[in-house]
């Protein structure tokens, strides 16, 4: 009932029409295991350099996750600068800067190898692989990716989609992944890719979940709100994750619980900037919110 | 339990990345009117050129549709032109004819003015005024416009406004009209110039109904065919108030169901050009996709 998660760790720079903030906590690893420690126990994978002050890695022992595999190496950390207008559905990137994540080469401590659940986090397609080279024997693997990956290492991925149950991915990238517009039948591509669950986030207009069971349509969240939409795939990714890893129950009705779980946590993530507003919620706050998208997505049947 | 449908009847030529159509019936009164006809009484008022064959005529009455207040009057029936690309969400208008169109002045028949419902379709906001001027105590006013309207006659739009129950609007249209880029703020101004009701289409992503017992979020469904979605808001505001209609059922509760009416009646309607899908369906076809509805939205409470 763990949950490994191999991704990045990095300060994000971000301004939008609400506020900015400078250098803040970041990464789709951080966004992840984050939002999954309320479920689960999670195991982190990734690198930093020696700037990463000490007060985030007791944030994340203080989330219970294991850091072990928080390597940290000469140089700086992965910095990303970018911003979004009022439409926050889509961010522009000013700045990136791999720093010490270029060279990054995930080294899963002894003691990782035995995870039941696996999120491969969006890095290279081929770190992914070798990621899954170490692990012995996973029940349940996740993958997400990225635009960079599908143009650029599209047979690597491809070649490790082969060993994945469950893609993560927006519904832009599901279409340049498969060159196909309608997006039912892109996920049937992706099924033959090997993933047999595929997850498509469609940002402020929520989820589809396409699993053998049939198709789900999650809601997003109506926020009046919505500060900094940073992490909120990741966010997302980490609450599905983390509640499938909680019961190890890979049913329909679960994952269908999990994208409502996902979306939960991903709605609070954007009422504020970094990780603030996900870094010490009540879990009450969280099962609350659930029944809130219950009511939200509640229609009765025809009368009869 | 009638509803009154005013708006334009039209000669369609459409172009898809599936094929194409042309001078085909279309129009949102008669996508309204037709998608109406399944579930109540339906009295439509548009006009329409002494090129208008009879044959189209026949249809809407073997619809049961009520035509004493088509006008035919002397010139061409309004023609439109457009064209989809694969992202079938937006239309690219390659020609407008407004022809009798542009002299319409929306006269009622004796016969209808004590209409329960009335649906004003996407016409100019100072004609929708009048026909509200002509009709006698309506029970629910429902109306429609577009982004012309909105920025070339907003201040008629907002007096119309003023006595309508329920507006039907895309997101683009309710951030134009209230200069908000949140939509449940946006849905919030759109109460305070009048209408309780507020139904914000999403195309391809689903339905928002802001009613004042909350917020429901209806799931488009994805098809794996979509040919034309000409008509497919019409068709879904069709479904919408057609269901209100048959019951004069206003509670929240109804509304959501009627929601899922209009997506399904639009879920159909995409599946081929013009009218085609629509024109002869069978009830029990209506119910097992609103059942199909239930099944995609479907998510268990957590477990105690």
């Amino acid at each position: 009932m763990s949950l490994l998660v191999v991704g990045s760790v990095a300060f994000d720079s971000v301004k939008t029409p609400f506020g900015e903030v400078e250098d803040a906590l970041g990464g789709s690893a951080t966004y992840l295991s984050t939002s999954a420690s309320y479920f689960t126990d999670v195991s982190l994978v990734a690198v930093v350099g020696d700037d990463f002050p000490d007060k985030h890695v007791n944030f994340l022992k203080m989330r219970k996750i294991d850091v072990r595999g928080l390597e940290r190496v000469p140089g700086k950390t992965f910095r990303w600068k970018g911003q979004y207008g009022f439409d926050l559905n889509e961010a522009r990137t000013l700045d990136t800067q791999l720093n010490v994540f270029e060279s990054f080469k995930p080294k899963l401590p002894e003691e990782y190898k035995d995870a039941d659940v696996v999120f491969l986090a969006n890095i290279d397609p081929d770190l992914q692989y070798d990621v899954l080279d170490q692990v012995r024997s996973p029940k349940l693997v996740a993958l997400d990716t990225m635009n960079f990956w599908i143009s650029g290492k599209r047979d690597s991925l491809i070649r490790t989609l082969g060993r994945v149950d469950l893609l993560f991915i927006n519904d832009a990238e599901a279409r340049q992944l498969t060159n196909e517009p309608n997006l039912v039948k892109a996920a049937r591509a992706i099924n033959s890719y090997g993933p047999g669950t595929v997850v498509i986030k469609q940002g402020e207009y929520g989820v589809l979940l396409f699993h053998s069971g049939g198709v789900f349509s999650a809601p997003a969240y109506p926020l009046e709100s919505v500060f900094d939409p940073t992490g909120a795939g990741d966010t997302f990714g980490g609450g599905f994750m983390g509640y499938l890893a909680s019961t190890l129950d890979f049913s329909e009705p679960a994952m269908r619980r999990a994208t409502i779980m996902g979306s939960v946590m991903a709605s609070f993530n954007v009422e504020d900037f970094s990780l603030n507003r996900i870094r010490d919620l009540d879990y009450k706050e969280i099962e609350n919110r659930y029944r809130e998208f219950k009511r939200l997505a509640h229609f009765d049947d025809l009368p009869a």
